[in-house]
């Protein structure tokens, strides 16, 4: 992890204290932050129809081996990526998310702070996630209701919402805050806040407060998770209490 | 990308005005085009089981980093692959086309011109797609009725056809010409050309033609869709004319 | 295939004829046995945690290119991975397995002998499979039931059973020997012994072996299938008894 990047190209920053892998190939115009591990075989900054716009990886943030990352994307601080990731042009990603191995992000789409993609999950362009949406396995936005088009109707998914493994989301969709959306569904219509929706296509089966086990609710999950969330060590309550001063 | 692949073996051709970035490997028995570019890490005619078939990479094509293409596989000029692409032995594309990154093409299968596969699609052994099909993202094709064989029943795609996101097509299955098939279906039975067909199982539900948009028909869409195919600047009509002709 | 891996650690032992491709990368606490080929770009003992566990891949083996085997990981004998497969810290993996390209075994896992994972199965942590299961392309087992959360209830698919493709396994399912579940299927429940399930939750439909093809049964399928098992060319009763004695 002690190797010297090829750099392919000028206007190439690199913070104090980054490690490298074998093979690392960074294009040009890339900034990378302080405290940054890019791990073997990765490219950073790969070109795209000659953009220049500028690549950026933020501080503390951890690019795990064979990631592929368009110039124009920029990751936020403390972000991590799994093996194989694909983070195409213009991907703007906020703080301390992860994008899980042989995530495949098709670029022009925003993700805000402490998003959690699991292994393989595809981003169409276009889609846009707020803040602390998970999406598991294989889960996919689409973008494009007939296809083959012009059009770029992303997805858009609000704050706190779960979507379960290898569950499809079509065009233009939007799913409401706080939502759980179970495995293997395919959601052809919005689903209103704090729903629990399954089902192929998916249906809105309840409140998803009413999940519970033992007599104690499951969600919002906020309150029972915190690992590596903001509140971790304060409670949910307090730490938005501290956001909203 | 002004690197010297590696040479592992005898008989490799590499044409005129060729780029290779890091880490490429060629083995033997390799042509490549002239007006190449062969991205980080690829792998071109990966052996297979002493195989001294001939792998072909025509004019005009670019191979994205980390592919993977088995000896026997033919590309068509002005090919396309994404990233983390894998093409296995004797799979003959024709050209045109472009493989998305992380698709996984099984080997011993046909794809016409102009044919589109997003990212992640799986193509079984024996796949045969005719040309101009289109293939979204994790769209997989099954060739074995009872698992586990030696039967080889891959499916065949007629031209014009749209299969979307998500949808899994058993063995030995036809699609039509001029199909749409909806997100996230299971086509367990042959579909007739201009079918709009969708589900799991998928049904027909309609001809094709009729799904519009401010009254105009959407399908078949090459009258309104025309990026990188021939017809593009002189439409399809014209273009279709000028073929028979 | 006659390059140097890199040795990123101590505690390095790589049996006799081993053959490497460029760019592999071995860390610390590493036994690569006897009659291994490890093809270009994998990362064997990718450090996780600080464990200090040995990764273990045994005689006879074949890792193909761009694999990441994590700490702790065990093969057993004459084990092989497809292309750009990731295989986390502590999974057990037993003899003669198969594991797919783009497969992505999660960690703290255990696979028994003869299993066949296809191409891009996504194993979850704490996944059990009993002795020659094969998985077909994008099988996901999951293992939390109110995510996000610390739990890891990971499904027990148990010998012979084959899950066909793009199956998803909900957590803490049982799979029962000598299952047939069909492709793009959702297990909701626990399927019995020798049935034939499949559906949106699946359903069983049947016992396994009213499945026949021209007045023959096709399952249990060991009596029919021998390619790699070890009954081929003794057949599975011949062989099962020997195994009794």
């Amino acid at each position: 992890m002690d190797h010297q990047p090829e750099l392919r190209g000028k206007n190439i920053r690199i913070g104090d204290n980054c490690r490298f892998g074998t093979n690392v190939v960074i294009h040009e115009n890339v900034s990378i932050g302080n405290n940054c591990q890019i791990e073997d075989g990765c490219v950073i900054g790969h070109p795209f129809e000659g953009s220049e716009k500028e690549t950026v990886i933020s501080d503390g943030s951890l690019i795990r081996s064979h990631t592929i990352i368009y110039t124009g994307a920029q990751l936020g601080k403390a972000c991590t990526t799994g093996h194989h990731a694909c983070i195409r042009e213009n991907s703007i990603i906020g703080t301390g998310c992860s994008i899980g191995s042989y995530s495949d992000l098709q670029g022009d789409l925003t993700i805000g702070d402490y998003c959690r993609l699991h292994s393989d999950v595809h981003l169409c362009k276009g889609s846009k996630l707020d803040s602390f949406v998970f999406l598991y396995p294989r889960v996919t936005l689409t973008n494009d209701p007939y296809p083959p088009s012009m059009e770029v109707q992303g997805p858009h998914i609000k704050s706190y919402s779960q979507i379960c493994t290898g569950t499809i989301v079509l065009p233009n969709i939007t799913i409401g805050k706080n939502c759980l959306v179970g495995a293997a569904s395919l959601v052809t219509r919005d689903i209103a806040e704090h729903s629990l929706a399954f089902g192929h296509p998916a249906d809105v089966w309840d409140d998803v407060s009413t999940l519970s086990k033992k007599g104690k609710p499951r969600y919002p999950w906020m309150y029972r998770y915190s690992k590596n969330m903001p509140w971790e060590g304060i409670g949910f309550d307090k730490w938005r209490k501290e956001q909203q001063e």
